[in-house]
């Protein structure tokens, strides 16, 4: 039985990940409508240190939601869940390279892996949809354009790379409601890194994303950029572990925390 | 000669922590005003991943405001200092136990070792007397009074014990500015996690702290409670790692970083 938009939109997320669990392997947009999304980086403890610090170096990119420590696969921001298996499709890379983009990696998971979950600026849209700000790739039906920039990370260990930024087009007349917006939710990314000329922040055509779609870039509206939480995933392939495990872009971790926790005054 | 309380305050960081590096053992309250003051906790590299979760699952008492590598001696919050020797007074602990109360850590420090640098609550004692709110324990020539409380960390790995707070008394009809006004610095422990009854957070007796000095408590206040940055030494007498080296109390970094970053809109 098909599940259309507005059912998925619906269900708690215990019962959409409960889905994932059984194999279905779909993007997560529109799941649990009102509960944060996460980015998951799985990677062995002896580099968790260097990526924690990486994280807490870099906030804007790398919000940490949470963090299963080793042999743990549950937490309170997937109760009764598996985090082996409750995400819709995985992405695993042997040293940098992707190899295998499986519904579970219970076969491919160990003992000494960490989990870090990571906020997502999904969490953020709802309410810029709420003050009447349009966006273009949720109007375009697209997944959003996500760009590599000439911003370094601060480097933290072993691991470095550049900033990846979303991109959102904002009619002109709203930018600052974008911004102000964005910037009471820190945890996911908050106020936007860049707004205006691409070629600034090292990108060379807004048609060109490095991951997502391109999206049309509507008149009178002007790029807007945020801190992206790709970013591990660019470092993961600058940086080369023997083994790393993320989701999928676009099929996240739905999780248990609400969307209106992460506002702030 | 004889350096005035005035003297030290107008030394830059720099100048202060040369003081210090060459030997002189004090207490820093008022040295370099205006420089954000850090607490220190040195381990070695093997515990590191779990001290750091520690501080993001317990940002309250443990906002880091810096982490110096394995190997690292200094960095941009002491530019040309040495984190060795740059903190009037240490606390050298094996298995838990304090050992010694070192000027210098050269001979115990190795290359493993990691340091976190830890907000300090000094930082925001400036803007309450600013705005006119008394402080007792400065006004009294005392430490500020430190109290193990019944409230738990959220624990990381081996990593778990009390949170440990300040207490000021604040005159009732100041406590709400002084909640805004600290609320405004959440890298230095930001607003209090108690206000009131000592008890409902299982201090037995105000009048005999577990660190710092007693303070009178004036007719017309109230007790409030800060998140407190002794709380790490709380836990590594708790955890008993091999090695542990932090600043004596009241013997803080002085750092590069002004007070005035700290705070928030």
């Amino acid at each position: 039985m098909a599940l259309t938009l507005d059912d998925v939109s619906r269900l708690s997320p215990a019962a959409s990940r409960e889905r994932f669990r059984a194999g279905l392997a779909v993007p997560t947009a529109g799941w649990s409508a009102g509960y944060a999304q996460a980015n998951l980086l799985m990677i062995d403890r002896e580099a968790a240190f260097d990526f924690l610090l990486f994280a807490q170096r870099n906030p804007k990119p790398l919000p940490i939601l949470g963090v299963l420590e080793p042999g743990q696969v549950s937490s309170d921001l997937l109760a009764d869940g598996d985090i082996r298996t409750d995400i819709p499709r995985y992405r695993v890379y042997r040293r940098g390279e992707l190899v295998d983009e499986p519904t579970d990696v219970l076969e491919t998971w160990n003992e000494r892996m960490v989990s870090f979950l990571i906020g997502c600026s999904f969490t953020f849209e709802a309410p810029l949809l709420q003050a009447g700000i349009p966006i273009a790739h949720i109007e375009q039906g697209r997944n959003v354009p996500m760009y590599r920039t000439s911003i370094p990370t601060q480097r933290a260990g072993r691991f470095e790379g550049p900033v990846v930024v979303s991109m959102r087009p904002i009619p002109a007349s709203r930018v600052a409601d974008a911004v102000r917006i964005t910037s009471r939710y820190p945890a996911v990314h908050g106020a936007p890194v860049h707004v205006g000329d691409p070629a600034a922040i090292g990108i060379a055509d807004l048609a060109s994303p490095d991951f997502g779609d391109p999206v049309d870039i509507p008149d009178g509206t002007i790029p807007v950029f945020w801190a992206c939480g790709v970013t591990p995933q660019a470092a993961v392939m600058q940086v080369r572990p023997e083994l790393a495990i993320t989701h999928a872009p676009g099929h996240m971790l739905v999780t248990d925390l609400r969307d209106s926790e992460f506002q702030v005054p």
